[in-house]
């Protein structure tokens, strides 16, 4: 079986995204950054998610970007938007795709895979600029010049096959896959338990997704949430 | 003045790229890479350096690349090379360099800075991808569709001012800018005391590049090193 490197982040597009692969047949290594982000109940989620799954392996990677911050999910004292904002929100973490795309590609290249999976989505999204189809092209590129396995011959593929879905198409294609979406937290401040806002942009596009999909939305959410 | 991120390893290119970049009139936030590298004097070095060149800020970032390995540098069961080896030696980190780059970029973004300084060389150097100019061309053009910053009109510029010099022209070029080279560590198996084994490919290039440069080295040697 080909080896794949997965990005799970614990919530719907990744667990959607490892879900595909595993049914084109790829060995999945999950990988989860555990970044400093608001909402920890994702790093537990993608666990429950990669063992739901069948991934091969799930490794999560500290790196601590709340040093950095300059993002409302690494800085606490940016609050999580709870209405739609004008351009690309708070919520986007600075080159944080960049970092993540990294890790994948060193771990790929020590596996010995040609193939890294994320789960990004460019249409029901938050305008965030490393989700988009021309980013992904130049992550790829760059990576095909990185690496020593690149200079041997090895090709490497940036699979993104949720880029281009609307959420609701991603659910109902993770659906048919037999996905538990009761597993994953989208939520941008979820509580430790997992329980949603209902309010977030992460969190409106989720509920967005399920109801034009027809499915019934499986989200905890906290009580006295909208 | 103009801020830039100058990414320091504490080995002589990095520091010669930050004397550049003051020469230039940038104010310099230099960034370290914690990422379990077996010559951990370099972490010391690095802060010596920033602190003798005026840097306005250090920052040192933590990545665990032990748990990924595949090199003698984060593998210790991996030994050094003592002499030339065929191809890309196993002193290469799996996409470490765009690992470094991306933290650079992220941190650029919240720091308001246009402009990277990393001081990859690719004349005098072991033959490392993630080394040579089309590399880090592909790298500007993703950081130029990956942030929030750039989609906003600020185009982020990566300057390699020693990528293509000798490394005897980098250490001339140093020692004008008033660098002392007995501050910086080279050697990828040093001690703790930052003595250099004189035997590795990184203390190969160096010794050579001081003799070539007709300037005395600096370094300071293990008993016993050849």
């Amino acid at each position: 079986m080909r080896r794949a490197v997965v990005l799970l982040s614990g919530g719907l597009d990744s667990a959607t995204t490892l879900a595909i692969a595993r049914s084109e047949g790829f060995d999945c290594h999950c990988l989860t950054l555990d970044y400093g982000q608001r909402h920890r109940a994702e790093l537990d989620a993608a666990a429950r998610v990669a063992a739901a799954l069948g991934a091969a392996g799930h490794r999560v990677m500290q790196v601590d970007l709340t040093s950095i911050g300059g993002s409302a999910l690494t800085d606490r004292s940016i609050p999580v938007p709870e209405a739609p904002t004008q351009g690309i929100p708070v919520t986007y973490v600075p080159a944080r795709n960049t970092i993540l795309l990294s890790l994948a590609l060193a771990w790929a290249e020590v596996l010995g895979a040609q193939d890294i999976f994320f789960g990004a989505n460019a249409i029901d999204y938050s305008g965030y600029p490393d989700c988009r189809p021309e980013y992904m092209r130049a992550f790829e590129a760059l990576a095909n010049l990185a690496t020593k396995a690149a200079i041997e011959g090895s090709r490497l593929t940036l699979h993104t096959p949720v880029i281009a879905l609307t959420k609701a198409e991603i659910i109902r294609r993770g659906a048919a896959l037999g996905i538990d979406y009761a597993l994953t937290v989208s939520c941008y401040q979820s509580d430790r338990a997992g329980r949603a806002c209902g309010r977030c942009d992460s969190c409106r596009l989720r509920r967005a997704g399920f109801a034009a999909a027809g499915i019934a939305d499986p989200t905890r959410y906290m009580p006295g949430s909208a």
